[in-house]
């Protein structure tokens, strides 16, 4: 069984590195496009695969993406039904979201834009000061990474289907429930996985249902957030400031107004990332279940779309 | 027995307000200066006295703080031995001066301030990625407050006697603690009471013992800082940056260093605050202790100065 690493956007045997290359030890690795024989490339590892990639290799089982996501992949017209596609479950991603997550809730809470603003004016201004229970957040997407931000901060979540939530996290599910826990929350962070159903779930409707000052951190995929919307949120004060990891196009283009706007903070899609440990060890588990003819753990669903 | 309130920078009746009122209803209040008899007045609520004011009450049995911190009752000359000074112990401020920590050990540790200049200049650009557990963090200080502040973080605490310490929690004491401690130490969270023993311990010293790139979040007392000695270290790189929300001259003085620094974040003494309630229920459990004859709880030692 052979593997074939298949990327327009990254060198991925440079990014994977010598210590993927070992976990795989027993898998040759070749890169596309392969030109020899491809009978025996049955296992591929792929991040923004070019259209015709999969064309190639006919007797690909399994596609595995080297993060949370799988849109990229699932987006490619030459991926066949059947193939499975599989994302990498890493704790440790979790965990640094959830503490990219707790950095922007805070700075919300605790007003830390307007203390940087009248520090550049010299001022001495106290605030009111708002306990954490004091501002309600909302979250959207409750898989493993959602569940791992929601422990540390007191949070409703939503999810396409009802799910089960541990103590003290209020649960809502389906179209409904969205609206309700939208009418409550104050700080909204999109960690869904981006779908058919979930692409522009970020637009002015989602933003008039919060309270008016709401803040927005948006660490799913840029093609969740109706851009427009969000300028005109933060033009009438609904929303009072949005944290963007994200973007449709990245990097985010010169000049795009996200880049100048006063309450926007931008990062490069740096929340988090998954180790290659992780990406190494998913993709072992995948070529064990393939070789044994089982079906991958961590296997995705190709009709729901995560 | 009735109780003055004592202050020169508060109108402290305005600011404990109808609720403190209520909550002490069985004990008349007065305020500071009070010209007559003063036989009955056991009890004060203060916040930095007038020098001489303790001298007009001599039957005063406890001084109330209006909050964590006594340094500001102990510094007033007509203290008389004897008489209980009382903080106050309010687990809200403590959670609040977590999230106002965290906040700061994120920024560091995600370096915000990096992505914060990245955007200015509209550059996207990622950054290498570090866990939570790669960046150590030390707390001086390890009382309610600490304790509290060390549950959601990798930490290591250090205090001038030997403290247990939970799980996960290394704990440092006494001199050649804190050097032990600084020598690992990438993130210093000042949490001290301020006492002849602990003024000006953020000092080059202890600057120079910790990584070189550290972080400081003074959140202690102004009186704790060499200002001098800062700004050298993030001069010479010793301190990547400093987080300061206390200053020995409040409000921090116009044109004064620390506001335009590009890799100081000044905060106008708001990391936290007690509570109103939490003020009322120590003062009511003080006055039960006087009246019955006991010793008032969270008096504090006089002697040692917390």
């Amino acid at each position: 069984m052979r593997c074939v690493l298949v990327s327009k956007s990254l060198d991925l045997r440079g990014y994977l590195g010598a210590q993927f290359l070992r976990a795989a030890d027993r898998i040759e690795i070749v890169s596309h496009p392969h030109h020899g024989p491809a009978t025996d490339i049955r296992l591929a590892v792929a991040w923004h695969p070019p259209d015709d990639a999969f064309d190639h290799y006919p007797h690909l089982q399994a596609v595995c993406s080297i993060g949370a996501g799988v849109d990229n992949i699932l987006a490619c017209p030459s991926l066949r039904p059947g193939v499975e596609v599989i994302r990498v479950v890493d704790p440790a991603q979790a965990q640094m979201m959830s503490g990219f997550v707790a950095w922007h809730v805070i700075g919300h809470q605790r007003r830390f834009a307007t203390y940087q603003a009248q520090q550049r004016e010299e001022r001495w201004q106290r605030l009111a000061l708002r306990r954490a229970q004091d501002v309600p957040v909302g979250i959207l997407g409750f898989g493993e990474i959602g569940r791992t931000v929601a422990t540390d901060l007191p949070v409703m979540a939503w999810s396409r289907t009802a799910k089960e939530t541990p103590p003290g996290i209020s649960g809502f599910d389906g179209t409904a429930g969205l609206d309700a826990m939208l009418g409550q929350t104050e700080v909204l962070v999109n960690l869904l996985p981006l779908t058919p159903e979930t692409r522009g779930i970020l637009n002015r409707t989602t933003f008039a249902r919060m309270y008016r000052g709401s803040y927005l951190i948006q660490v799913g995929r840029g093609e969740h957030l109706v851009e427009a919307d969000l300028l005109a949120a933060l033009e009438s004060g609904q929303l009072a400031g949005a944290a963007l990891d994200v973007f449709s196009a990245e990097p985010l283009a010169p000049r795009h107004p996200f880049w100048r706007h006063p309450r926007i903070v931008v990062t490069p899609h740096d929340a988090c990332e998954v180790s290659v440990e992780a990406i190494g060890a998913t993709f072992r588990a995948t070529a064990e279940a393939i070789r044994a003819g089982r079906r991958p753990p961590h296997s995705i669903d190709r009709e729901r779309g995560y």
